[in-house]
Order: C-alpha cells, then sequence, then structure tokens
C-alpha cells in the first residue's frame, strides 16, 4: 500500500499507463478522456493532464475502455473446460471475473471435486470466485457421486474466493424448512456471506418463504413481469443469456435508470463452441445495446452491478482505488475487443492470449478416474413389455431442458420393447457411474430422430451417470464402453463402432486437452452425429444432458427409473392400457 | 428462521401487521399499497391482497410509510447524551440505526470509552454501529486522554457492531505513508471492513493517496464540484447537514440519477437542542425535498444508499426479508412523523418514545471520574509580555471552526497582558485535564465580545482539555474549578460565581440526566451566558469547543501552547514588534 500511496503523490514511477482513453465511468454513466495510470495491479490515477510517468505506457489511440467483465454466474463445467483453460477463453472476450458453481463436478466428486476446482481456478489468470453448491444430489431419486450436507460444505465456506451459497434450487426444502437445508443457508449467513436463488416459475408467496430463508438472488427469471416481482421482494436479478436459457430480451423492458443497479448478466450454462465464438458477458453486453439499453448502463450491469451485488468491493469501476481489470474496445456497440488487462497486465490482443496455454493444477488422479460403468450385457438393457399395454414416453423438446410425457402404443417382440426409427422411439438409458452400484434406469424416448447408431455421454444433469440413447442394444453397450475407456466424455457410435467422441476425463465433465484441440474434438463429434441423424437441427447433446434432470418437468429418467416431474415420485414405463388415459 | 419460513407460506399467524400503507419501494423509486407483514423483526411480505393474519394489527390509513433512516456519519458525543439516550431521542425522528465514530470520548478514556460506548449503545433501541476512531490523538501538538494504534484498536476490529475505521483525518500520514497510519488501515482492510475518510478541502492529487490507500467515503464536501470530483475517484459522499456544518443544499446539484447510489446523508455533529426540535437525517430528507429532490431519491439516499455503503445488507428498505424498521408520515414534504416502527416493534409516536427512559449500560467509575484539572492561581494564568510588543491573536469566526490569525497590538500591565472588553481581547486557556500533567496552554482571542466574567468547557475537541475564556482570570480560575467538581461539563461564571452549568460527566463529554433534563440545564446555562454577553448572536460553546482543534486552519490553541494550522507548528504569543508582518 505504501508503495501505491507513493505513486500516486508521483514520488515513484507507475507501472504502467494506457494513455488518451475515453473511459468509462460507471457511477455517473458518461465517458471520460484521461489516462489509465497503474501500479501494483491497481488504478492509481485517471489522469486527464498527463501528470504521470511509468515504465511502460501504451496507446488506447481515443478508444474506449470499460471496466472488466463480470458473468454473475456460471457453470464452468459447461464449458467442459477446466477453469485454468475456461479463463483462457474467456479473458481475450473481456471477461475479467466469473462467479461460478461447481455443481457438476461436486455432483460426481464432492469435496475432491470442490478442491480441484479452487485449486485449478488459482492457475486461472482472470478471477474466479465460488459459490458453494446447495443442491447435491439434486434429489434422492437417483445416485449421485457425492452427497454434500452443510458439514462438507464448511470447510471451505471462509476460503476467501467463495462468495456464499450456490443457487439453492430444491424450493421444496426451503418452504418446508427442511433442517438440512436451513443449515447450509445459517452456514453461508453465519458467514455473512451471499445466498443465490434458483426461483424458477417460483410465485409471489413462495418467493416470500425463499427471503425469509435469506436468499438473494435469481437468474431464472423467463419474463419482465417475473424480474420486476423480484426486485420488489428485495432480490438482485442475474438476466441470463447462456447457450440453452436466453432471457435477455424477455427482460430488458424491466430495467429502468432507478432499478438497473439491481440487475447483473449471468451466462449459466455456455458451451465450448460458443464460448470460444462470441464470448459470454460481453456478448450480453453488446445484444443489450443491440436492443436499446444504453451502451453505459449496459456497461454499468455487467461490471459495477456484478460487483456490487457479490460484494467485490474493488472491481467493477475503472476509477482510483479499483483493481486494474480494463478492456480497450474497437467498436462499442458490436464489443469488438481490442485488448484486456488483468491487474495491469495485458492479457490478451485482438481475441488471442499473450500467453500460452496456463498449466492446469496438479491434482489427485482420481479426478481422471470417476467413470465406472459395469460391463453390460443386452440383458441389462431390455425392457419387459406386455402387448397390448402402452408406455409412459419421454417426448423431448429440441433444445429445450423441459420435456412432454407422452403415453404411447411401442413396438414389442418376444415380450421386450424394440425401438422404431420409423415411429423415433427409441431406448433410452442412466447408468450409474460413481459406485457401481449397478443401477440402470431404462425408458423410451421419442423425437431425436437418430436414424441409426447410439450416442452417449456423461454430462448428464445433475448426477451425471452416464446416459445413452440408440436405435439398438448393440450400439448402446458399445457406447457405454467406450464412455469407460474414455473415463467420461461424448461418444457417437455407428454399427458397433465409435465415429466420433470427446474424452472428458476430468470427472466425467471436463477436457485435458487446451480449449483449441477439444473444440476440433468436438467439431468431429458433431459431423459423426450428422452421420447417423443426417437432418439433425438441434443441440443433441444439450437435449440429451438434461433428460436425467429430476428437476425440470415433465417426465425425466434418472438411474433409479422414470421419474413424473410434477408429482415428483417415480412412475412406471408401462401402463396397462385401460388405465391409459387416452 | 424456520419459524418466519412458515409464516411466510400462512402455515402461522404473523406477529404484527400495518395495513393499508402507501410503502416507499427504494429500489424502483414508486409508492406501493400494501400492508407490510412483520414477524421476528423481520418483514415477511408486502400484502396487496389481504392475505395475511397477524396477532396485533394497526391501520395506516393510506399513509406514507418508508424505511427506517440511517445516519450514516455521527459523533454521538456532540448531542451530549450517551448512546442509550441519544436513541431515545432520535428514533421518534424516525432514524432508526446510525453510523459513529466515537472519536470524542475515546480521546479521553481510550480503550475504555470504547468499549464503554459498545455497551451503552447495547442498551438502545436504535441500531448503532461503530467505526474505530484513526486519530487518536488528533495531532501530536497536544495532550490527550489516550493514544490508540492499531495495537489498541485491534480488539474491536471482529465485534460485529464495528463496521469499519473511522473518519482518517490525519492526510499529511496517509500520503507519507506513515507506518502508524497504514497499521491502523490494514487492520480495517484485513477484516474486509470499510474505511471512512475526511477530506476536508483535499485535490484530486491527495485524494488519489488517499484512495490508494483504500479510503472510501468523505463527508467534507462543502461545493457540488468536489463531491462529483470524488464520486468519480470511486468514493461514496456522504452529504452532511449537521450544527455546525451545513453542506446540503450547496452538494444537491451533484446528485442525478445515475450517481444517486453513491451519495447518502449524514450530520457529523449535532447538538441537543436541534437533535430534539428537528431531528437529524428526517431534516435532511425534508430540506432535500425542498431543494427539488424527487421525495422518493431522498428517501433512497437516506435508506438503501446508507445500508449499501455500509453493508448493512438487510437493512434500507421495505420488502421481504428486510429488518422490519420502518416509519410512518403524517407528511411527506415536511417529513412529519406519525409512528416509527423498530424490528417491527412500535418505538414511537407522535414525537414521543412509547417505553420510558433507557437505562444506561453499567460502566466502570472511571468512566465519570476523568477530569483531573490541578488547583490553580493566577499566576498560572499570567501572560508575560514586554510592552511595545503585538501579539498573534486568535479572531474567531462566529459559528465557524475556522480561525483568524490577526496580529494585534494588546495591553500590558506589570509586563502581563490584561484582557481588554473594549478592544474585545480576551484571554484564554487549554489546562490539560486527563492526567495532571499541569500544562497549560495561554492565548488571546478576539471575537468572542463577553461584556464580564468567564466561560468554560471540557468539551474541546479533540482532546478535551478544559478551556475557558474570560475577562478577568479569577472568574476563569472559578470556572475551572466549576468543571473539576462536576467532573466536565459547560459553565457560566459571573463575578466569582457559577450563574449557569450543565454537568457532562461521563468523560467530561456526556450528561447522565436524562435528555429533557438535560436540555433544560442547556437552556438555562445559555441564559445566564446573555447575561455575561446581552448582544450574544452565535453559538458561543460551539465556537469555545473547535478553538482547541489544531487541525483546523488557522491559528489555534493547545494545552502545549499557540498553533498555527498552516505552517503545522507552535508559535509564540509574543511577537517583537520589529518582525511584526505590519
Amino acid at each position: 500500500m505504501a508503495k501505491s500511496i507513493h505513486i500516486s503523490q508521483k514520488r515513484m514511477e507507475a507501472d504502467f499507463i494506457l494513455k488518451n482513453a475515453y473511459v468509462a465511468d460507471v457511477f455517473s454513466l458518461c465517458w471520460r478522456k484521461a489516462s489509465i495510470v497503474v501500479a501494483d495491479g491497481k488504478i492509481i490515477a485517471l489522469d486527464e493532464n498527463d501528470e504521470y510517468s511509468a515504465k511502460t505506457e501504451e496507446d488506447a489511440n481515443g478508444r474506449y475502455v470499460i471496466p472488466g467483465l463480470i458473468d454473475t454466474h456460471i457453470h464452468i463445467e459447461s464449458s467442459m473446460l477446466p477453469p485454468s483453460q475456461f479463463s483462457q477463453i474467456l479473458l481475450p472476450h473481456g471477461i475479467t471475473s466469473v462467479i461460478t458453481d461447481p455443481h457438476e463436478i461436486v455432483n460426481v466428486l464432492g469435496s475432491k471435486g470442490m478442491q480441484f476446482m479452487l485449486d485449478d481456478a488459482n492457475n486461472a489468470q482472470m478471477d474466479i470466485y465460488f459459490m458453494l453448491p446447495s443442491s447435491v444430489p439434486s434429489t434422492s431419486f437417483e445416485n449421485s457421486g457425492a452427497v454434500m450436507k452443510a458439514k462438507e460444505l464448511a470447510p471451505f465456506i471462509q476460503n476467501e474466493k467463495v462468495l456464499g451459497l450456490a443457487e439453492v434450487m430444491d424450493f421444496p426444502a426451503v418452504l418446508a424448512a427442511d433442517s438440512d437445508m436451513l443449515d447450509k443457508i445459517n452456514l453461508a449467513q453465519d458467514a455473512n456471506k451471499l445466498i443465490d436463488g434458483h426461483g424458477s416459475g417460483l410465485s409471489r408467496n413462495q418467493l416470500r418463504g425463499y427471503r425469509a430463508a435469506g436468499i438473494q438472488t435469481d437468474h431464472e427469471c423467463v419474463s419482465a413481469e417475473e424480474a420486476r416481482q423480484r426486485i420488489k421482494q428485495g432480490m438482485y436479478v442475474l438476466i441470463r443469456e447462456g447457450s440453452a436459457a436466453k432471457n435477455l430480451v424477455d427482460l430488458l423492458p424491466a430495467v429502468t435508470p432507478s432499478n438497473a443497479r439491481r440487475f447483473s448478466f449471468c451466462t449459466d450454462d455456455k458451451h465450448l463452441d460458443e464460448l470460444m465464438e462470441e464470448g459470454s458477458i460481453n456478448f450480453a453486453v453488446s445484444l443489450a445495446m443491440q436492443h436499446g439499453m444504453n451502451p453505459l448502463q449496459a456497461i454499468q450491469l455487467a461490471t459495477l452491478n456484478a460487483a456490487e451485488c457479490y460484494r467485490l468491493y474493488d472491481k467493477g469501476a475503472i476509477a482510483e482505488g479499483y483493481t486494474a481489470d480494463f478492456v480497450m474496445l474497437d467498436d462499442l456497440q458490436k464489443m469488438t475487443i481490442a485488448a484486456v488487462w488483468k491487474e495491469g497486465h495485458k492479457v490478451a490482443q485482438e481475441g488471442k492470449m499473450l500467453h500460452e496455454k496456463m498449466n492446469m493444477a496438479q491434482f489427485d488422479e482420481s479426478i481422471l478416474n470417476s467413470v465406472h460403468i459395469p460391463d453390460l450385457t443386452t440383458n441389462d438393457l431390455a425392457i419387459p413389455f406386455k402387448e397390448g399395454n402402452v408406455a409412459n414416453v419421454i417426448g423431448i423438446m429440441p433444445n429445450q431442458i423441459m420435456t412432454e410425457h407422452i403415453v404411447k402404443e411401442v413396438d414389442v417382440e418376444n415380450g421386450l420393447f424394440v425401438p422404431s426409427i420409423e415411429k423415433d422411439l427409441l431406448k433410452l438409458a442412466v447408468v450409474e457411474r460413481h459406485h457401481s452400484l449397478g443401477t440402470i434406469g431404462l425408458g423410451i424416448v421419442h423425437g431425436f430422430g437418430l436414424k441409426q447408431g447410439a450416442v452417449a455421454t456423461t454430462v448428464a444433469h445433475d448426477s451425471h451417470n452416464a446416459i445413452v440413447v440408440g436405435t439398438n442394444d448393440e450400439d448402446m453397450l458399445c457406447a457405454l464402453k467406450a464412455l469407460q475407456e474414455m473415463q467420461g466424455g461424448l461418444v457417437v457410435v455407428k454399427d458397433g463402432e465409435v465415429i466420433g467422441s470427446l474424452a472428458l476425463p476430468i470427472a466425467g465433465l471436463m477436457t485435458t486437452l487446451d480449449a483449441g484441440k477439444a473444440a476440433e474434438k468436438l467439431e468431429e463429434t458433431h459431423s459423426a452425429l450428422h452421420k447417423i441423424h443426417p437432418d439433425l437441427c438441434f443441440h443433441f447433446f444439450l437435449t440429451l444432458s438434461f433428460l436425467s434432470l429430476p428437476v425440470i418437468p415433465e417426465l425425466k429418467l434418472t438411474d433409479t427409473g422414470l421419474f413424473n416431474v410434477k408429482t415428483f415420485q417415480h412412475i412406471p414405463l408401462e401402463v396397462s392400457q385401460r388405465k391409459a388415459p387416452h
């Protein structure tokens, strides 16, 4: 601190000056012509009169410079990259801080997964803050890799990178004042840390229960009216624009100059290819501008507001005393990014990191050894079915994480269900893969439209068991075997042969490749997918990954069986026709 | 928390409902017609449809209800009331939380004074938060009762009522990166707590040094331009409207809808009579409205903004999950207050507390035994003076805490200075009163206009030694003796007799009387003052109290002598005429 003071008083040279910039003032929403003077990672001065000198200087040539962007809610695992590599992809897009919920890896590996993310985040050049996963497992209707109660979360709550408790999804537990849930909430409150909500579709009255529990944010608003309701009830709204859920345009009408401080942007889940191509929060800012939001207001949401909500007091602005995270733009409306500085060091230029790939953290070998699928035979995938009965079928809705509950007649041979490519009734299996428990959930799915082969992945929310869909049992078994050999990932099988795959050996969720190579392999896998599904026009893996998530309506499949989310209970696959609703 | 959740879900009755209110929504700046449902001190619901029931109800009859007001910077000692009694006076004016710097008592009693304030604040019905005094003593050019370095402050920093480090006044120490000062700042930063500034007259460049040290607020702005500068430099501005300094009207033009979140209101110092008559922050809000600020904006400054700045996350709004501190108004523009609720309990109605006076905290007897003025004789007050020389004279500026440095010829008899009522050149003495060190500073003062007698007080910023001004030595000695007997306070002497006094035996700064009785005694003391100063038209005691403050220009007197604030050194009283500037 003494050095910074001396530099501020011009007794010593600064480290760096970015001269001749138009700096976004996110306190007053105006642009200021100034040089940004930096030392020890902090902004020492906005110098309007060329008063300071520094060891190195650069000329912004009158370009706009804005604070580093902040993503207030992201599951890094959705990028299939570990934190250190994720950082390499997002920094060139101007994202300098993210708040992440490592919900996916913790569902697989528990505390070990949490520790891996913290360690690997330490290797990242961006700031990665954490919320502790509050719902591991998501429900008791499936087998996950780990169970995290307050006792298991407690060792992490005082970590300075941990900002609180992550999205509290189990709203029935909150509204019932379930003691396990309240223990987790109390853990965060006692540490004076934030509690994120997950208010998907919650009514005003249900939100009152949330607020009574001290839950402060929501990123699940899908309409302006929902957003207004949450602001009124004292919550912060994180406007989501990710791969699956895109709510920004719908929510913008709720943002006014008076209440803007209560809004920020997040992505929640965004995939590798989209992250590489368009970035994340930079894209949201640009989209908000295109839809008429004042550019400085949009930038404020993505910077100061995000920082205030998450109590990052020295982030989110370009002003004396703030962390020197800033982004130089070539074009404001398009958010074309010329260069990015993190703590005063230029880390990216024209879309590329200046330093080679980061090393990942050292980690426990068990992180790479999390997939334990037993050897299976066609018997394990057999679905006994009585001719004349009908089936509870999962009807997929392309690119949506919700499904339809359909009741349909299905083909039966020798007392067993057989898939039908013509009727688009394929077999779906979820195989427990954490502890070799041998539990396998079997179902029938409509809407995927596969013409042959099978597709499988260990990215299967939220317990991340192995999920496989196929036109025949042999290809499904082959796909599961490939997942076991790769220790997780994405795989496409045709005629008993793997024709495309991306290994995700970190907990079965993330790659050990660098982002570029991973993207290539992903592209190959997608091409393979087109071979067995020529007219594919939706995100196959995304849709597949959410078929096992038993908290999103309507009908899902876990390793313990078919699950009706509306009634919150398992149901049989087979329905005696007399009982069928039609 | 479980109970609150159950009540929110209507499984149990609430504690209280204020029905039929127009509630200020400080998030979106609008009024909402709703009932306020309360349980366990928290707001459970803003009920727009009469959905809830409660044990007790009250009808607001359509009146405006606003969040409890927050004073972001006040020295409670200036009210001459201890915290528990201060609370009784301010709650009826709608102030439900204050952030106080117990700078005065800590200058007298050190840690013991700090602990007394914390203990007594616990007895108060309002929320009293603390900033740890950063400048005890204010300078090394005087003897105070205590020295508080980081080591002495450390035991208090983790107290949950302590929000950070109080106004860092010693800006030369900050800008010089003085290690004692940085230790105190680091203490607050390491605890992740706030650091208040005192940016009186500081330039943009000096403020950069402040910001490099992590100082975040300023309550010393006197112009809109100064306020804008501080906002731009990332600080929060506390708009001050107190007894001595009244900056609100001058600062209002700096507040815009974009930057309003960075502003709140404070009083800094406000006296008993004014507090009783007009309150504090309620008065500031009303004044802001009178000068054209949107009422809801003014209320937001006094509530949500104050709470956000001081990280009081559950205060400052009437919404689900917030603390149930709210104020019902009879008149919005005048801020006429009908009733006040603290944590859901009605504590005041129509300007009066509903409960009798609070008991003060149990405290160490030494708190009441802090005045140790030695027995003095006229010899101790003698000012040797050579005929023909001139004097450095303190020229007071009525109601201002600044003084002028005047050089004047004075009357001399027998080699000693003699006061002159005609020329209004009176004798001033500051007597060390903490440790009976025997140090006495003597000076000559112009502008008080006393016609006879002497006036003395132990409220003498910031070291709170005894200060006395008089027309003759005998009355001055009598006044000092009276201060010793009363253990501090205010005293007016005429012809060797005390004709008015208010005892302030708590550290020589605060009364043990209840506020009403103290106000009566204060009124009597002011009447007595008029007897020896018939044409008095300024605040005599206020002006006297600041003559010993060696950080406010231009010429001051401490117990170690006359002090030139501009050159920051002691100077002699007597000047050889050849050296005189004119």
